[in-house]
């Protein structure tokens, strides 16, 4: 069992990445100390797929099971559905030591996530992340949120989960499109972190997406939550070093919210960004031409669909979002594969020019 | 300037108590490393009385301060009103750096630290409690919710604020069952400590309670905060020790919740379920009875409003309330001025008979 620990004081926890791993699910959480209620909260789709391979070794260690299904999509991160689950446990009698699963993606471990932090004033949760894209990402590190409608990801917490256990073997079923925006994320950690691992995931594209090899994925995917368990542990609030993290995602959150969040995935919208960051790096002369050749020529193979959109729309939106942030419009930069820089306009030694900006957007928005 | 400091891992922070401390809030928080924009939440009531003495001290420190009047009584502490304060505080332009001060009673608090605690995934507050039961209780340990229709404070956090701000000056304006209602909490203080500090508001019942001598006020008020203080210390997130500050809570929620919340304040319900706690203590034999009749003696000289309530109703509502705690009746009972235990029916060497329990009701219901 590959194990990665979070040192985070009293928050401290482990993610234990496995292939079939699921089964032994209520074993682990057993071991840890849970007992009692146990709330699964899932997916139609993940309910269908993988709730019987999950309940046996929870009904084996004596917990009194429930299950929640959740509809499908972002919607359901909304705080009326977070106020069903609250009187649904209420009506459940779950009381303090009672817990949650979350066995799903981005919006069953967020939504779950939230309830936990907030019921009884906060109740153990376990994540059993089922997509790419939550497996190296959402599920580590403790963000947990629901939607308001003026965005996404508003009102939230940032509250650890006991454990998290990740099992590859759950991708194999999951969406071609699904596994490239879990991909996006993981190029996304490989061009922060350094050569080797984009080399890796360059040299294993298809065993990744399209064979879906459960020993190169678990490998991957161990990699990947390296990397974002040393930023969190780092800076486990998101006050500075995090926001390397963001790398690709100031353009690709403006990209989402223009095509729409039904039009494109989040990872896929990452990989856009990504890419726009790469060309913008060049354009200011931070980064090697030959160096950013490679990469788009890496990220242009990918089956990214590709969305007609209008540049000013989209660099309308990345202004608007500044508001919301932090006053002053960020981005992620690269000096070279494992160099990212954060860069503010106007703050840094670096400036960037809308006509930049413009440039840096076109192969993206066409 | 009195300072209780709360060592809690990275959340640690001081409680501070002073006369006139209102005035000075701004310097506090400015050197506490507060900036930028900042939201007063506050009632009707104290917008009135103290509004006026605050925000010199904020604008003097160039905070940009926004005011949000929130509607008196408990049901202003629900998930729609924390709903509306997101979207003002969006439509503000609140960022992650952006606070809130909570200036106000425990329903001020708990929400306003409730929405503190989920807005972008937490942001910073303050807590300037401005009644007796607030400044000795509820602002102390960052507990903070909103009620469900079930239930009181089912959805919340434990989130710690940056400071809390106790000025005693406030309660000169503060309606004398208000008053009356945090002495409740003060008695239980005392009760759980040690005979010194009870002997000390029996003398001073008159200084507190009708007097208001700013200087006894500040003794008991500080002294109270540093018991709570250590348990909190002991047990932040209320697994064990925190227990013991429920004394007179088990009977006390019961009676307010059939007594109505709006015909009982939350202290004076207390002051009962104190009164009943005792008197159990007493009728198992646990608390000297010479003991328990100098207590009795003085709880009946407090002008605490008689409620005629259904024995048969109070003991119901104890055991509906069980089922959302931990599964069995606790109690929490004295041995002696200083010494509490804990005793779980069924589980300990004492236990309580339904005619003990009528017996001690008998007194609180009629």
């Amino acid at each position: 069992m590959t194990k990665i620990h979070l040192p985070l004081n009293d928050r401290s926890y482990d993610v234990l990445i496995e292939r079939d791993l699921l089964a032994r699910a209520g074993d682990v959480i057993h071991q840890l100390g849970l007992r009692g209620k146990v709330c699964v909260m899932t997916s139609p789709t993940v309910k269908a797929n993988y709730l019987s391979s999950l309940l046996p070794g929870l009904e084996n260690n004596n917990f009194d099971v429930h299950v929640y299904t959740l509809p499908s999509g972002e919607e359901t991160k909304s705080l009326a559905q977070a106020e069903k689950i609250y009187s649904q446990l209420l009506d459940w009698h779950f009381e303090r030591g009672s817990s949650i699963i979350a066995l799903g993606g981005g919006v069953v471990g967020d939504l779950a996530g939230f309830v936990a932090s907030t019921f009884l004033r906060g109740i153990p949760y376990v994540q059993i992340p089922t997509t790419l894209l939550s497996q190296v990402d959402s599920a580590i590190g403790g963000k947990v949120a629901v939607n308001h409608p003026l965005g996404k990801n508003l009102i939230g917490a940032i509250y650890q989960p006991k454990v998290v256990l990740v099992d590859p073997e759950l991708l194999l079923t999951l969406h071609p499109r699904e596994m490239l925006s879990g991909f996006g994320e993981t190029l996304k950690f490989s061009l922060i972190r350094d050569i080797a691992f984009f080399k890796e995931i360059v040299h294993e594209r298809k065993a990744i997406l399209e064979i879906r090899d459960p020993h190169i994925l678990k490998t991957i995917i161990t990699e990947s939550i390296r990397i974002k368990a040393n930023y969190i542990a780092e800076d486990e609030f998101d006050s500075g070093l995090q926001r390397i993290l963001n790398f690709g995602h100031t353009i690709g959150h403006a990209i989402e919210a223009v095509a729409g969040y039904h039009k494109i995935r989040h990872g896929e919208a990452v990989i856009k960004g990504v890419r726009a960051a790469v060309e913008l790096s060049a354009e200011i002369r931070l980064l090697a031409s030959g160096i950013s050749s490679r990469i788009l020529e890496f990220i242009d193979q990918l089956p990214v669909p590709a969305i007609r959109l209008n540049i000013e729309e989209v660099m309308q939106r990345m202004s608007v979002d500044k508001k919301v942030t932090d006053g002053k419009l960020t981005f992620v930069l690269l000096k070279n594969i494992g160099e990212p820089i954060i860069v503010t306009n106007g703050l840094s030694e670096y400036s960037i020019h809308e006509d930049q900006m413009r440039e840096a957007l076109l192969h993206v928005c066409s």
